[in-house]
């Protein structure tokens, strides 16, 4: 088996500006994984249906979503596992959904070097 | 002037494990920085008004409100901006509103870790 194709999950947004923060947060992960993907739940292209069409075309069977959301509410305990399963049936292809990455402890620790940037850039 | 006071500001949610996980996000960096409180613009205590109202009952006058969200949507751009002018009129506070976490290149790199260890936990 191959390793399973990377899709990055954002929630979406008509606001081009919100999409464009996603593509710029996804950008380091895109250059160090081949056939890495950022998909969008709703409100902006590519959906998952998007990306999961075209990886099949390419031959890909296994995809992992990765949620960028920093914690689950309604959307990824509801909405995303239900459009995954549905997505499974129509595209033939395994799709496992991996916690949110705010769930991973590296986040916090990057919160935390954030906000020690932002102290040192105010004027004390 | 001393540094102004960290509040790390979460959207909110009425689903407790939400909440709980913005928490365990905050973590590193309340223990790295006095007095930095986490804060829920809705749906959730303490809000920023709760946060600003006990911060200034002990001495403090400047506060810096950092996003803990990917990107700016709605809220950030409107809702955000309008309740920190109440909040600066009601308490007689500064209020910095910083950009969202997720528009620093360190979110990127943590997401990008975050990825990389998902992948090896995948069996090939």
């Amino acid at each position: 088996m191959t390793s399973p194709r990377i899709i990055l999950l954002a929630h979406g947004s008509s606001d081009k500006r919100w999409c464009e923060t996603f593509e710029t947060l996804a950008e380091p992960t895109l250059k160090s994984i081949d056939n890495a993907r950022v998909a969008y739940m709703e409100l902006a292209e590519p959906s998952m249906d998007t990306v999961i069409s075209e990886g099949v075309a390419e031959g890909a069977t296994v995809f992992t979503i990765i949620p960028l959301f920093l914690a689950a509410g309604r959307h990824l305990r509801k909405d995303v596992p239900a459009m995954v399963e549905e997505l499974e049936k129509a595209h033939g292809a395994t799709i496992q959904l991996a916690p949110p990455i705010g769930e991973n402890p590296l986040l916090g620790q990057a919160i935390r070097d954030v906000v020690m940037l932002q102290l040192e850039q105010t004027p004390a």
